[in-house]
């Protein structure tokens, strides 16, 4: 469970103070990688840097930097980026930590925003990812776990000049961040759909207890899900709250299709107690078939076994069996017993 | 399941920005139909229009235009229209998708409501179509998915100036909608009232597990109402704080409308529980008599054929065997056993 | 089920527009009937009318005047009874409707209460009826559905002068008549709980399932109680807000009252779900008794008529048939074997 | 049930108007008593009085009185006393109600504070007794159902003017009061842990109907129990806001230790659900374990006695019948069989 | 259950009164030990003390003095403390009870927060201490039940100056404490998740009832669990409000942990959910299996027993007893029977 793996990593913590910048989460990746776009509605510059003391002299203020991180767990490189843009050293600890619940908060100079990126992996497990947003006025850091991303859209849209982001804010940059983080999230929302569908085929044709199984995996990935968005849906809501109205009508509109997310969340956390319900009932009406083919067969042969036993004493008197036709008599009254039998059991609804 | 088929779609936007009309949802119609009324106390005008230049001329700013587009789907012409009633960018966005959650929005000059339109198709299958409704001072756009609906009594009462319509604003005009729309939910209400009626039925009758999927599959569509309705009170609660006191006593009535709507939900949701309840209970009762009869044939006979089993035996010496009258004794035994058990069943209930 | 009769007429409004007065709900009185009392601290009157013509003439402004109304079917009387005093026709839109929710609204001359009265009828089912009350300054109007109520009291009262009736405003008269109502619902209440206790000595008894069915009918009996009480709660805080503090203390009275009773609800609402257990596992149990018994029978002659067929058996070779206590040893062993089982059954608990 | 018998008499004051004080509720005591405590920091006075009028001469105004009326079904008492410390009507018959929902209400000249006293009875049931405080500025009414109470540590202590109670004022009496009946709850939530506990012993030892009777009963009691509690909850929190902060601080205190208890409510009704699904599973264990015996009885026997069934038949040319050791080669490949049958269910684990 | 101890020993204080310093739980240390560190920027002090009196002396008032007082039970220690620092009574009491549920109360010259550290003992059952602080503007006092904490390397850091802490007020002091305790809740989870997913393990394994056991014990310890962390929610977020926000961002930074940390219990308590849901359901699978192998077994040698049963019986003209084949002919026809109904068996899965 990547949870449990996570809790393991976050309590190794302990014993080290706050106000103590360490990694908390997997390392997954070598290197920190840093890119860096420089942009205004006139201009345009990028530069994949290795070292922050590059970046440094690059980031011109007038012009929005849009810095990306990947990798967090490099404890100097994290503290250096804090330092020139004067972050609080709790909100580089957020950032380092990729167990934070997704938050906003807002400073004076900046607002930060931390989010997961969700994906499924081949074994259609949920994948989570920490993206560490930190908005300014004229920057835009943003920290992830790993590199590659599902940004590509929004730099070309920057560097081709579509759309209004040249001439916009750093906000608008971390909407435009945001709504691709979110239609992720409708993504992965429509697999676990095909996943609960085809949890309901398996469930009507067998009843293997790893049915039963696959179904409550499913609804701990759910609560999962649910987890990364809840949270988000009251950050984005304290977004709207907090800046001006001309920006804060995109973050209402993302707020709109979290909230739609998350009513698609509880819909299926309802079908997947459906699921179980038909799971169990399953079982029952199966039960059920056994024990009505064990009634019929018991119900005609005991009887049966009964009477030829009658024949099988050895009483010296015994007229029947003296009969010339005794035997046909006894095998017909049984065929009889038979038919009768079969037809009460048919109007039963047994067979 | 309709769930899924809109979320693949939805999730197709993905990769294009904000801001970039794109249709969300099935395309239900081939062309864009617009049909125009134009009013006020004194005069009525009426055009079934094609290209929306058309409409352009003819929309005069003093009487109210109720402007009813058909499609959804034709970023161009929704781009026209947002562009002559300045309507904002993320509005028209909403207006194309066909998976906006219920809500309202209050602009400067309009207020934007979306909502779903609902009923159940030949199979009892709820269907949603999405209406979206901007009020302007002077103006009323209705964008729905399909041509066709339910709203052509208050045509007839603009026509013939039945009420008080055509003295009213366009707020009004959009309450008249509303109503509408409200009522044919309790319409479909009352088919899904009807529908757990007739499967109550089906569970005291027989126990297919069909019929357990068909309670679930109407659990699921609940749901699926819930959530078209849930929002929808929030949002009409909104406007009754928004609008003048005049119009919102209209809009109050509304909201108890969906209130009492959302309450009958409740109380179908409780009853779909308690269908899942009996429908188990009535698989154990069937079960517990399938049991008695496997029980009340299996202790009649075995012991029975215990006892000619005896008198199967080959000893030697065995006098019982050898009495004039021991088999019509022994079958006497035995008749006296089977009516002793039968007694004991039938004191037991198990007959 | 009562719901959904009332549903069908509800929505058979659909088509006709709002502020048209329709009657909705079943019809249950073929003639209005209109009472009058008025009185004032020092002089009564009581007249019952059939048109409201005369009663027109009657009402004089300074005595408060106590209009009955029974039947609310008839949209002229309606009509009229809302022109002379000036009632808003969404108010008189609701008294016409059967199927108004629990409310209360505040208007500047009057406020409006609506709510259910509700009785149990012979076959302990919910039997609920439409009463309204617009109470202004100098009148009260009380809309039923049928004639005949619990309010004789309260004229009995105004006649003698009993009390301090006489010398109150209309507000407390509504008081004196909600008292009445939510008196009632606690009368119900307690046939609910003696039903309750009934049902749990049925389920107790036998296990048919008629009386998981009488269960979940009372489960729905009571969602109906808690739609008409919650509802009023909230109704009635209204009011206490709203009133000067001098009577709104009574409706503060009533509203403990109703939140006794709403918890009472609760408690019954609980022990039916304890009853829908104590079925099931009473159901389980008796299974369990039928299984024992099966298993006790089957366990001690299924051995014994193995026995029994060892010496059936025609091998020529086979000693223990020649001897001469063969036959009473075989017998004797199969005796201490029957003693046995069934001591191992006793300690088994399983007799 | 204790419930149904008080609620029957609720209702029997149907028919009376508010404002008219009728005891609702069991008369539990032939005669009212009323005990008188007069004391400031200087001086104490106490006296048992039967008649209000000498009660009226006593209680001088500079001091605290604190008056116990025992018995709350004599209407002359109460109204005498109503009258004399000038007590609202409604307040007069909430303290003849035993029905009144534990509450606070605060009027100009003193509070009203109406609560449960709880007590477990010989067979475990929980008995509630009314006790009502109405708490002046120097004075203390204290209302109770029954003479006898578990007051007497505080008379004790005012006697001895241990503490601070003597210079203190009548709320903080009223404090000290209700210290000692909540301190009363946790005794009896001591009681109930003790219960569920000797429950959950049953459970696992045997799995008679009884056994989940006692819980469902049990789950009963919970939920009156939390009647009593969670009212009281917000009330007390009432009182901390309106209280001067120097009083308030002991009601806060207060409201954290019935907090507490209404939290191990909430445990013990988690401990109920708990024990349910022990005992249905236990059932569903054992039922297991009988379905083991009867399948391992069946599958050994029913086929050996196929077997020797074979030997009883009758043909004429049967070949083994004639072999000297047919006999002992069958009985010997029988219990083979039978070994072999014996390890495939020890594997299985069935044994 | 460590929760009746507590109980049984909180309600001991039955009977005395308010403000009266008693000891509530178990008495788990003999003698109480008094540690201070007293420290600013510039100098520190460091002694273990038996006396208060000694103490008395030592903390001057400039510098901050953090004292530890490990043992609750002694009254007169206590009140010594509380009457240097002038502590309300009520918080003397709290701190003495180890039963006050988590909170904090925010005094004029001090904050008083109590919340609860937990650890796991060796059989895996949920160990709480009380903890109390109370943090004034110089001093910290700190109060444990036992000596030996978690909190050495704060201690450590106050000694050899790492960090901010020398230069920063009590309430930084507080909060680092606070740190520690939610790091060990967040230590303890993990240990949970691991017993839980231990607990999965076995269930997929075997069904003793033990293993259900052993879940219904882990949603107990989970529900004692929540109820520490739970009210530390809003007991932080009251801190958060309160401080200025220089030190307030910390205690926000906390405030995220603890929700992370009850987002993680909830999680837990769903697999809880999950697990019972298994149980049963593996138990029905288990079931089903063996009413399969009792049906098969049954319906194959039933009618075989039968057929031998006819040959035996003892007719004078049985034709087929005197076929020379009569025997095989039979004896191969049963096999073809037998063949069939494995056939038949393994199609329908049950083998």
């Amino acid at each position: 469970m990547a949870k449990n793996k996570k809790n393991k990593i976050r309590s190794s913590k302990k014993g080290l103070g706050p106000g103590s910048l360490v990694h908390v989460g997997e390392e997954r990746l070598d290197n920190v990688k840093i890119k860096l776009i420089d942009y205004d509605s006139s201009m345009l510059e990028e530069h994949e840097i290795t070292s922050f003391e590059q970046c440094n002299s690059l980031s011109k203020s007038e012009t929005i930097s849009w810095i990306d991180i990947d990798g967090i767990h490099d404890a100097h490189v994290i503290e250096q980026i804090g330092a020139k843009f004067n972050i609080h050293i709790l909100v580089l600890e957020d950032v380092m930590n990729s167990t934070t619940r997704p938050k906003v908060e807002f400073f004076d100079d900046y607002m930060f925003i931390s989010l997961k990126m969700l994906e499924l992996d081949q074994n259609h497990l949920l994948n989570t990812e920490q993206l560490s947003i930190i908005a300014g006025k004229n920057f835009l850091l943003m920290f992830q776990e790993r590199s590659g991303d599902s940004f590509n859209d929004i730099r070309e849209r920057i560097r081709t000049s579509k759309g209004k982001v040249r001439g916009r804010n750093a906000h608008y940059l971390a909407y435009l961040i945001l709504d691709v983080v979110i239609d992720n999230y409708i993504a992965v929302s429509e697999k676990f759909a095909e996943e609960i569908e085809k949890l309901e085929q398996k469930v009507l044709q067998s009843n293997s207890e790893n049915t039963l199984h696959s179904i409550l995996e499913m609804r701990k990935e759910l609560l999962d899900f649910k987890r990364s968005i809840d949270p988000l849906k009251e950050a984005i809501n304290t977004i709207t709250r907090e800046l001006d109205d001309d920006i804060s009508k995109y973050y209402r509109d993302l707020h709109d299709h979290i909230i739609y997310e998350s009513e698609n969340l509880a819909m299926y956390r309802e079908m997947i107690v459906n699921l179980i319900d038909l799971y169990h009932s399953s079982l029952s009406v199966k039960m059920n078939q056994v024990m009505k083919v064990l009634t019929v067969i018991t119900s005609i042969f005991v009887p049966l076994t009964f009477i030829v036993g009658i024949y099988g004493m050895n009483f010296d008197n015994m007229p029947e069996l003296h009969w010339p036709n005794g035997y046909f008599i006894i095998m017909g009254l049984m065929l009889v017993l038979v038919v009768f039998m079969l037809n009460y059991f048919r109007k039963k609804n047994w067979l």
